[in-house]
């Protein structure tokens, strides 16, 4: 199917900086040869030595065997990696032991090929649920031709090779200046479909050429995904394969952060969490059929938690999201969500705002209350809603996208 | 707006039986007049003195006005009920002080044309939230007017007059012999969109000459909401304004129940079972641009709740509802809900059937698995989800409808 670009699509792909020590190249395995459609879909990412990683992953009972896989190398591994692999067109999700024979083929082709750990090497894939590949060895076979165009990355070929309903390219990078060391961040994610806020979404890797502990990197991306990741959502679905690494090869030759304790940290942490922010923002901008971003703020809730539940209430109900898609300013529907997360409220004090439009204090509508006022907001591309739920101080923030013709359309169409 | 009928909406009003001591009126206050649109939008139920009540609420915490007054009523008035007025159009929730100076003045209508206790009168209203009526007094100045039409019920017209974006009248009624007496059952129920499992939905009404006392009836009740009202989704959202009501004149005659040891409670509480049944089942057939009705059906849990929480993750999936209303035999996406619930499982234990067609079985895809027997169930109107999740012998079954364009369309036009 062809799919409508998203309005958020940007004219270009970003520029990233170099990220030393990351080399990488993509291919055409045949994924989508079947659908008449031939495309990168395979793309190995290759590390120096020395490399520790970070990775937060989904929390499905059902997660692929690239994603248990991965888990297990980064006990298994000590936090140090040398290579990424990651298809589309196959999620190895509920594949069963021929996900592991897969897992174990390419992971050898790995071993023989690069000559590295296999305990350093990490997985993904992402698309069909359920289906299994052809042969184990179907990806497995094609590492030695990738292995063999390793150079420094082309981040726009690497991007394209994992999207599946993307209809975007989406990444993010920035630099830092480190000791009078440049340090360099790459950031590129998917994710169309399937996205709900729950400890980790989509597949999203990020690189950089500081030098950070793999414990110390591990607790700052989590920290991250708490307030990036997980605080998006498109239509409220988990996938099997959810994914956010980080790489830090150290080739910057900065010295590394190696405690919590490193005044360095800070701007690491400040670094990291922008692109994570930026493509974290990108997943909704290009969520399947978003024409809308909407911003939800929840704030006066009990607890943070708290604040967190009823913004993914509104960030994930049908009839808002809807109400989003047609410009209808309904927002009897955010007082229905409000009620239905059962959290503590005082729904005589609830007030709510769209941007800087009051249309509801102490709860009940405002007295001048305009209809065309709340319009006009519901009217534009990217607007906010505020709601204060009068039982605290404690606030949270989430990012979602309207429901359109769009949505229904391209999972209609599309066998994720 | 025009709304597109259901394909499930039956030819005709169905039979219902008449219900000795209930008596009916309904009119147009104006709720419509708006919109250009003339329409009965209230009615009035009387009951004879010692008819009996039980009902559930919404467990919203922004339940409207008239589901606060309900809760009271039914404390205070010792589960008595004399009178029932309900009004389509608005909702009367979030709309503060002023919605219960409309229930206060609609109240002393009631009690003083009908000369009935205030505590023993009940009321509901639906339709848009947050709006304020015009003046306090705007049902209640509307109740000689219909205290004077009372007479036995024109069940259709009651129907009529509670519909928002019902496309078809829903009702459902049955009799029963006991003790050589005929006790009568009419239900009728509207909803459709904002509808979700949760403790109760919608508004729905059933009305009985069985004469049942009010703490038997109110069990009875909540048991049969339990696996009836709460075990339907359109789409996840829980309304402000939910309501069930059980209403037994005992104007048959029977003896009254009084205990729950009471031998024919359970011909009694299988009767109304099979109303409120019926009743659930239409709301979702009617629910919000509906093409498919599908039933969720989760064995080998490790508990009835954790079941139920496992069946409504599929119930409420926006991918799965997409898929179903493109007749794609998705079963990948069953497997990301599964997962998604954090619930218990046994992934490698995981089986799924689509009717008697399985798909998969020990967490994989079947051996022989055809694309054409899946794709030939997802083609029909209804049919039957099975998963079984491998971790105990418990299980449920919910009832949901696919994901259309037509649900976007309407919640896009329609101000609920």
């Amino acid at each position: 199917m062809n799919l409508t670009p998203s309005p958020f699509a940007p004219a270009s792909f970003p520029h990233l900086p170099e990220v030393k020590g990351v080399r990488a190249a993509t291919g055409s395995r045949g994924f989508y040869a079947r659908r008449g459609v031939t495309r990168d879909d395979v793309f190995l990412f290759a590390f120096d030595e020395g490399t520790t990683c970070a990775g937060v992953y989904t929390v499905s009972r059902t997660a692929s065997a690239d994603v248990r896989w991965c888990r297990e190398a980064l006990k298994e591994g000590k936090g140090l990696a040398r290579a990424l692999v990651a298809n589309s067109g196959n999620s190895n999700a509920f594949t069963g032991p021929k996900g592991r024979d897969k897992n174990e083929a390419t992971l050898a082709a790995l071993v023989a090929t690069l000559g590295v750990p296999k305990e350093q090497c990490f997985l993904a894939a992402t698309g069909v649920i359920g289906e299994p590949l052809p042969d184990p060895n179907y990806v497995g076979a094609f590492i030695p031709e990738l292995a063999a165009k390793l150079s420094p990355p082309d981040w726009e070929a690497a991007t394209r090779a994992f999207m599946t309903t993307d209809t975007f390219t989406k990444a993010a990078g920035t630099s830092l200046d480190m000791d009078g060391t440049t340090v360099n961040f790459a950031g590129i994610i998917k994710g169309s479909g399937m996205i709900a806020p729950n400890m980790a979404t989509m597949l999203g890797y990020i690189f950089t050429d500081a030098a950070v502990a793999p414990d110390v990197l591990q607790e700052v991306l989590q920290d991250i995904t708490d307030e990036t990741f997980n605080c998006i959502t498109v239509d409220g679905d988990t996938s099997t394969s959810d994914t956010v690494m980080v790489f830090a090869t150290g080739a910057s030759g900065v010295a590394p952060i190696t405690s919590r304790d490193d005044p360095r940290l800070d701007s690491l942490a400040m670094a990291l969490h922008s692109v994570c922010l930026e493509l974290a923002q990108l997943v909704v901008k290009d969520g399947e059929g978003a024409q809308k971003f909407v911003t939800i703020e929840v704030t006066g809730a009990a607890s943070h938690l708290s604040a967190q539940i009823i913004a993914a209430h509104i960030a994930n109900s049908p009839l808002i999201k809807t109400a989003m898609a047609a410009g209808d300013a309904n927002w009897g529907r955010i007082v229905m969500a409000v009620g239905k997360s059962l959290e503590p409220i005082d729904d005589e004090a609830l007030a709510i705002w769209f941007d800087d439009v009051q249309v509801a204090k102490d709860g009940a509508r405002m007295p001048d209350y305009s209809e065309a006022a709340a319009s006009a907001v519901f009217a534009k591309r990217e607007f906010t809603i505020r709601v204060d739920v009068g039982a605290g101080d404690q606030s949270a923030t989430m990012w979602t996208c309207d429901l359109t013709h769009g949505y229904v359309d391209i999972n209609g169409a599309y066998r994720t």
